[in-house]
């Protein structure tokens, strides 16, 4: 999608009582009377874009289309609570279709301990699409927000970035266990998951906290699977470019004060390695910072295509 | 869809906390810890089953996307908090059709009130895809539900059947306001919304209170619209046929004690008329209640092969 429908979509709908925090997070935050807060999010996968039929198994594609939800609300710190589940599925072999999409779904549903909690299945002319939403319910820390970095705070991530394609984007974990339990345990200012590119959703953090983000390349955790894309495709981007670019890695990027990212760091207490990878700055905008302390513009990449509403 | 991928996926979908009601009525009623109980329903319309793009405006099918949402929750007597909307769009045009369908889909939002949470945007290779979640709250009366008419209750019904083909599938306005009048003032026993057909939808709601429906066929209100179909197709059904059949009329079938009903009829509180169209009985199924008082079985109905999962 054009991003100037995005633009026109956020003025043309209203800032609105039962949304506190708007529409500038992985999920949004609505407000129902007599039952407090829910967070909510929806992803919808479309055959040809977000997965092939034929590269990948049902399962699979069931399987993220839940992930990908999860993950936003890892993005909030929020607890699964329900999944709606919405397919449009070709004619033929369709219920042959639906069950091996629920063969992935459900285990993974079972896993975070959400109900599925309705949706809508049904048959047309046209590929496949998987529509999901999901709920989550707020910890007694409130949500975690983009919005909330500051000048001076570490840039913490979890995990390692880059050549998700190699498999990665079909098996990933959602990071909701890492997020709850990182959000009871420390103060965080700020956290985002990466689905479209690790420069490109850090870039989103810090706009949203108006400040900038400066990284340290070389510290940036680079996933084997970025080295072998490299090796597979040796005039394609190295494998610090896949990091940064990639997307579907679905790790956390969180901020932190120095204080209580040292903390972190030197506690790990996650089962997955948690990486300072540099510090936000006041200067707006992404930057990379040289061995002698300068900053240099680094230009934020991924699948800025997608275009995605949120 | 399949009606054995339903029955198989009922039977995978395990009872959950989190689903006190279960997964029979037209929304599921989800219990968030701190938050209470939230009421959530999905539609997902297609393109050449749900609407022809070539035949109606764009406006018009993303109010209905949303509008059949609201239906549900109207069904429920769940009062509208928020709407998720995820588009897959054609990559021709996507922009000026995804603007068109928001021209309909944010009065109707606007009108009830409900706040657009988020969604996802996407275009692809395929026809045009619209999935609508819808968040309702519930009032200090509770879910309306589907599973509690008893014998000798009345049947009551909104508005009148019929010929929806010609506009009011398009145009309806879900029945959330009567709704909640109704639901409020009196003792309603079960509801349902008629997406499907009279006759149809009017027996799952007696199955699911494990009881039978007597239907009056000269009481039923046909819509004049339902007239004008059975004039331009002579040999088709007849006018009583398309009210009992057509579905997508989006109007309420409820169910209370005859006295009750009674009070509901004299007093008319509704800005449409309401109408006893018979009475819920002992004996299982649907049956059709003689001058005489004897009852003959009646086949429910309507849009079965859409297999929609709910």
């Amino acid at each position: 999608m054009e991003s100037d429908f995005i633009a026109w979509l956020r003025r043309c709908v209203p800032a609105h009582p039962r949304l506190p925090l708007g529409l500038r997070d992985d999920a949004a935050v609505v407000s129902a009377t007599g039952c407090g807060d829910i967070v909510v999010t929806s992803d919808l996968l479309t055959e040809g874009v977000d997965f092939r039929l034929h590269d990948c198994q049902a399962a699979a594609i069931g399987r993220k289309a839940v992930a990908v939800n999860l993950s936003d609300l890892a993005a909030m710190a929020a607890r699964p609570v329900a999944l709606l589940v919405s397919l449009a599925l070709p004619r033929t072999g369709a219920a042959t279709l639906a069950r091996a999409l629920y063969d992935g779904i459900l285990p993974l549903a079972a896993e975070f301990e959400a109900a599925i909690a309705g949706g809508d299945t049904n048959t047309w002319d046209g590929g496949l699409v998987i529509s999901v939403t999901a709920l989550g319910e707020l910890t007694a820390r409130g949500p975690l927000r983009r919005d909330g970095a500051q000048p001076g705070d570490s840039i913490l991530v979890t995990g390692s970035f880059g050549g998700s394609l190699l498999g990665k984007h079909l098996t990933f974990t959602p990071r909701v266990r890492e997020a709850l339990a990182l959000h009871a345990r420390y103060e965080l200012h700020a956290g985002i998951d990466v689905s479209d590119g690790l420069s490109l959703d850090l870039s989103r953090l810090a706009a949203e906290s108006q400040c900038g983000a400066a990284v340290k390349l070389a510290a940036i955790p680079v996933d084997p699977a970025a080295f072998e894309l490299t090796r597979q495709q040796p005039a394609g981007p190295s494998p610090l470019e896949h990091a940064l670019a990639d997307g579907e890695d679905f790790e956390l990027i969180l901020a932190a004060a120095p204080g209580e990212a040292q903390r972190i760091l030197q506690q790990q207490p996650l089962d997955i390695p948690i990486t300072c990878i540099g510090r936000f700055v006041p200067q707006r905008g992404l930057w990379q910072e040289n061995p002698d302390g300068t900053l240099a513009e680094l230009t934020p990449r991924g699948w800025q295509h997608r275009g995605r509403e949120k």
